[in-house]
């Protein structure tokens, strides 16, 4: 189900670095080696494969970018939310 | 050094996958698994941190696109031309 506006502003106004972008939640992670980027990139699969729910990912040298968004509803869910919050958390381990 | 036109279309040419966009190379290479995708783009990375040179790296789910460039000199060197046939060749192990 997808949330209403405000609560969806609500949700993002929770998740540090994140914002909406034409109905796509998406955030810049910046590292201070490139491997760091990467070793996030790796945790950022391993999350996805549980949610089934996979994110876009760019690597720009040291600067990974993610972009999620449920397909099927084309919008931001519940679900989407919940994931975020693990790639933040993920961040915090491997900046 | 840059490579003429003529040299740089006969180095791509023997390089499987690889075209050139706008002055860019570029390659899409697509994965049975997701998990796979991921492997490769370990390998990519270490390949890139030993060339000291890293390409833009995008994962659309089971589709990872790179694309390189010299940015010193702002067109194709016989330095990208070697790093991608070691891309190729990491493509063609994690398959």
């Amino acid at each position: 189900m997808l949330f209403t506006e405000e609560e969806l502003r609500e949700q993002i106004s929770k998740l540090e670095g994140w914002k909406l972008e034409e109905n796509i939640m998406v955030r810049k992670y910046m590292f201070s080696q490139y491997m760091k980027g990467i070793a996030f990139v790796d945790e950022v699969a391993t999350i996805s494969e549980a949610f089934d729910h996979h994110p876009h990912i760019t690597i720009d040298y040291k600067t990974v970018t993610l972009r999620l968004k449920s397909n099927e509803e084309d919008g931001i869910t519940a679900l989407d939310i919940r994931e975020v919050h693990e790639f933040n958390e993920a961040f915090e381990k491997n900046r």
